[in-house]
């Protein structure tokens, strides 16, 4: 494998490369080929992209029809028959099911776009500028949205301020016993506490990037009512939560509320292809034509695997009960992980909610020496959190009990060539 | 068709469907077929982003095998063997025969993410914060882009200031008679005269959504050289100019300079599949890894089509010569039309270049009868221009000569049926 | 009085003439006089810029031997006699007994151009952009130091968002039991907190626009040691605690700390003329000439009447130790006070440092009560706070014990008038 | 005289006194005295603060009075009898002759507070947020102000963007023979020019900083009537135009406008203390009460001598007409030496209105040889424009015909000196 010449033609920007130097060819399921044969397990899926595996086969038999048969490849925001399949498919499978008239938009095909329009939006609506966003927050890397990302990384090399946001302690930030909504409930009330009144708050309910942090259903719901009674809407970025991660079609039914608007992508057109949907409260509808826009908000053959996957996985709750099932697995597993790190003086902690899940192991560079080892051993996992300190768990909600189970193994191993 | 059904579900910020307000289903080449089966020729062809026609069966047939081997389809960012073949053949096929030394960054898959990235990394390099950009320039709509974008619509909605970006007058603005870079010289030159000094200079080498504005070679030149002189990098945003449109590979081949970074999307990949790039010149790929990210910068199947494209399209200057003469034709016809309106007290003018061409009738209200005539006759056509003025042409470079005969006669037919 | 002819020449902005609407003339140590003659004991004293009483006997000689001579008035930045008399005097009887090697800018006659000129030399210093500042705070509103102010009303006002600048909670905002340096702490060093590595920290280590919030000695000398680990320079803003008011010359020498940079205004010059000043750590005084300007900076008249309140009240410590008896005087009666109102079902508390005094009495309505009260009886008080629920002591340093009574005496009786 | 104090304890951001490097310790009228008693000419006269002189006797006596009888010197923004006689002269004196119904702020004391102030007003009423500003122009380095300020050195050292504000050419900027309104329309008018729709513009009309350039009569009418039509305001800033600088009180006069608003600051209180005013048109007051503060905008003993400025000068024509005459033989005698340059291989002109003139040199070089020979013979004389290449004379419009032609022999002397 000639990695040499890709190290001569690509940015220095590149990351994931670096993890796992070697150059990968085909993939199916929850297992990825290189071009020499080699066979990984997928615990990374797409970070979060691939709910439904790689190459799924039945959403590649709908896209290879479609694609057969010359429908619609690339529409721009015209009306077409894939878009109408996709819109029906979701409104009677997901939105009717869950009591929810939202109304939707197709922003362009990444989840960065679905933030931007969201925040456009929420302030056209409120006549206020300002987004309360969470510590350890991530919804994409535009300038817009970067507003609302807590990553220095991107903000940094952003080279201006990124304006247009404020940061409040996310769940659990300040530790036990303090809940940090009574800062957030203090600060809105305050004239003078610096906070400008906010056209909306975005949240991710499980922040996938920063940590695999799970709010607390209360804290959910707290500031889903803190939001309410002061009019400020609610956006909630299920991107990378949404479409089954969290043993849920939506992470925020766990919490029994419904947002203002939700921002999808990620596994939202489930077989990996970039696609991105903002859906807002009906009488929140206030764009006017073209206010927003993009060349490939109307990239079709992500609706037709879309549509296929909510028909196919979607039509009743046997596929929620599974993952929230296969959740279970994963969580008493990383909770004996995590006891075991902790025995040995490496303080660890279990967190995530479904199949959403990480183990803390306190330092980045322990985590790193973890998914290295794995990487060694046939597994490809990566770490998430401020400081790189949590091993995540993303794998596809459809590997099997056994796949689930060599990949857990090959973790166990890893931890314990490090700790033994 | 029930339209119904998109008006009470998708969001009114739609567009192109109100110029169309018709279910499309099928397409291929130059055609689109509703989901009754009418036929219409398309001279608006995703706007830019279908430069090989609709469905292009050479194409097709690459991206049928690669979905049926399992070729991985989401790759993040890692290295994949469709990757390899895409850079391999970008550089055998484009780079190296026009002396272009570029290194590659794929930053997400639409354009306003290469935007995006080129305006940070120009940041970057130089340390300073300014980006200079034209009236009428296009570069995308999510927040960094936007700044540099001249669209009151875009930065009307996006409720905060667009900061990191000062307008200069593109070529012509002031009149005949005024080289406007004489006032950029003497602005970037004077040091109370309120224009920061410029990281990066972007600029569009021929105006699309701006009205299909074609700057003079003389200009261009001299903007480079402009850039040059003061450490001003110049980024050349080719995404609707690129892939052959104005007749060469690159817009910024007629006029013989070499951009510092240029950004390409829309016809990248050839089949309509949402795909972007950034390339810069070797030595300015100052990026620290992970600085700049997103879920689709792997989207594998767009780099198989747009390998496909390359090798089939650009083995030599066949297509070229092609398109150059078939933008004559178009040119032709545009100065007879234009004659024709002027003639009847619309003064018009054509403009463009390679298959590249607009007509500019004055008034958006006349162009848009123009247009809505041509669809009544089977023709998709489209404005450009602040007001909607100019009529324009993105046929597929690939139309033989009997479609455009076709498309072109209906145009003139739509514009007789107004004036005579 | 004709209070008319204001009300209609003077803009709708217009603020303390609302809560006193009569006319005033002359004024004398802790006394306003009206046109009519009626006479105020003045606990407001310019909100802070008269320490040294109105129209200061001391200062008044030695202003118009100034003007009687043709001192120099309005001097740019020239170098003056005036001037360097202000300068020694400030070395030899400020500067030099506290162990502070500061050099000196002055930027303009009003304490949010020395915030101005602070933040921009910080940024110029680190290469940062962002300031650190808290809830609560109040430090000018021209914009660049409003971006570091908490005030709703000013911000809303200014029509973009105010840039460059995050708020964290200061001392107390938290509640009992939690130290908010910890939330700080943890967000520095947090890469994905959204808080951007700050240039500097700006603080008032007793917040008096904002409720007359004296930090604790603890949580000063702790800030200081969190910004001195990280490199992050330490901003005192003393332009309302400086000069005395809590009973050392500048507030910071409770805690024993030397911020990187101060800046003073308010009773700087000591006569209520327009002066203000930044001082800088020696090695940081990375100005290029010229990189700050204002056609005030050179208000000779304020530097004459500086030097004399230096020479008349600071060259031994008898007048702080005055400043700290009073202050004691008007904790004990405030203590009482607040007991008084909590006794009735108005929960209040005394707050504050030295004679920089308040009450919060729970609710803006109930301040403007006892405050409408005291002025009915001859006493110009003030309240202060996010919701206006403080009342204020900004009286003279220099009022008598008599005059301290008689203006306590009144305020007992507005409050007691309203329990009783 | 003991410079070296100065350069120890200033910081390095000061600039005159690198020109003029002595001390100054008396003034009166056009003359300036240092410490050891050499007199100096004054044609910088506070960069246009004095226009009546240092230490006008006439207001100085006002202002001792004042003093003597303790009236009010710092009154907050309290109703003082010193501002109502102020406010009372103004409108009989100036504002009804002119036929002007304007109101009027007191902002703080520094002219970059009126214009902050301006602009935030302008705003509000709007609901927009660009300011529409003009190359060289000046308004003040707060960051509010600086966004529509020229100067790089400003600019660059605020450490972020300066936002809310966009330049255009001001009259002359693109040569002979374009009217750069030609642009300021069509950017206008243009839906994509990238020119954000304007709360307002604001114009000097003879720039000082920026060059001694003075819009022409046409331009400026033209200007008006371009806001009007679009419902833009017009901010005149006059902050040191005004005040008869130009020969008339308003430099607006000229042109027979009446401006939405007006800055003043610089010559208003006439004795060089620190006041700045803004006029806006009655039903502009948008304010409400306290949204925009400051600590010195009630500075009486500033409004006690603009009062009896205006009493003194402005009670008829003759004053007016004095300056006119004046400004006359200033010019004559500029043509003159303009000739004398041009004729020996500098191109160099005369510029300006009234008593605000100057020579442009050709470089900032030159300019500065002649100020420094100028120094060399006794006489404080200033340069100006984007290089420094602007000789110009401010000098008090109080100056005896005697004096005047004593400093314009010496100015003579400098440049002959040079070129013989």
């Amino acid at each position: 494998m000639d990695t040499q010449y890709f190290e001569r033609m690509e940015s220095e920007v590149r990351t994931y490369s670096r993890s796992f130097p070697i150059v990968f060819d085909r993939a199916c399921g929850a297992h990825l080929w290189t071009t020499d044969g080699t066979q990984y397990i997928d615990f990374l899926a797409g970070a979060g992209t691939l709910n439904y595996g790689h190459n799924n086969p039945v959403l590649k038999k709908a896209l290879m029809d479609y694609i057969e048969r010359d429908g619609i490849v690339h529409g721009l925001d015209f009306w077409t028959h894939g878009k109408q399949d996709f819109y029906q498919t979701l409104e009677e499978l997901i939105l009717k099911p869950r009591g929810l008239d939202y109304k939707i938009q197709l922003p362009g095909p990444t989840g960065t776009n679905a933030v931007e329009a969201a925040i456009r939006l929420a302030r056209r609506i409120t006549g206020r500028s300002n987004i309360l966003t969470f510590t350890n927050g991530f919804h994409g890397v535009t300038m817009g949205a970067l507003a609302t990302t807590g990553n220095a990384k991107f903000r940094d090399a952003l080279g201006v301020p990124a304006i247009g946001a404020q940061f409040m302690p996310y769940d659990g930030y300040l530790g036990e016993g303090v809940d940090t909504l009574d800062y957030v409930e203090k600060a809105l009330d305050d004239k003078s506490s610096g906070l400008d009144r906010p056209a909306a708050a975005i949240v991710e309910l499980v922040q996938g990037e920063g940590g695999i942090n799970a709010a607390s259903i209360e804290w959910i719901k707290r500031l889903a009512e803190i939001c309410k009674q002061r009019d400020i809407l609610l956006i909630v970025d299920d991107i990378q939560a949404g479409c089954g991660r969290t043993g849920k079609f939506f992470s925020f039914e766990h919490a029994g509320i419904k947002p203002d608007m939700v921002t999808n992508s990620k596994s939202l057109s489930g077989y990996g292809l970039p696609f991105a949907m903002l859906m807002m409260r009906r009488d929140l509808d206030k764009w006017t034509p073209g206010q927003y826009n993009g060349t490939f908000r109307g990239h079709t053959l992500a609706m037709v695997t879309a549509a296929e996957a909510l028909r196919h996985y979607w039509k009743d709750d046997t596929f929620e009960q599974d993952v929230q099932r296969k959740g279970e697995v994963i969580r008493e597993r990383f909770e004996m992980l995590a006891g075991l790190l902790s025995d040995v003086g490496h303080p660890a902690k279990e967190r995530g909610r479904g199949m959403m899940r990480g183990i803390d192991v306190g330092s980045g560079e322990l985590a790193d020496e973890i998914t290295h080892g794995a990487f060694q051993r046939g597994l490809i996992i990566e770490t998430s959190g401020q400081a790189g300190e949590v091993v995540k768990c993303l794998c596809p909600l459809t590997i099997t009990d056994d796949e689930l189970e060599q990949g857990l193994t090959i973790l166990e191993r890893s931890i314990r060539s490090l700790i033994e």
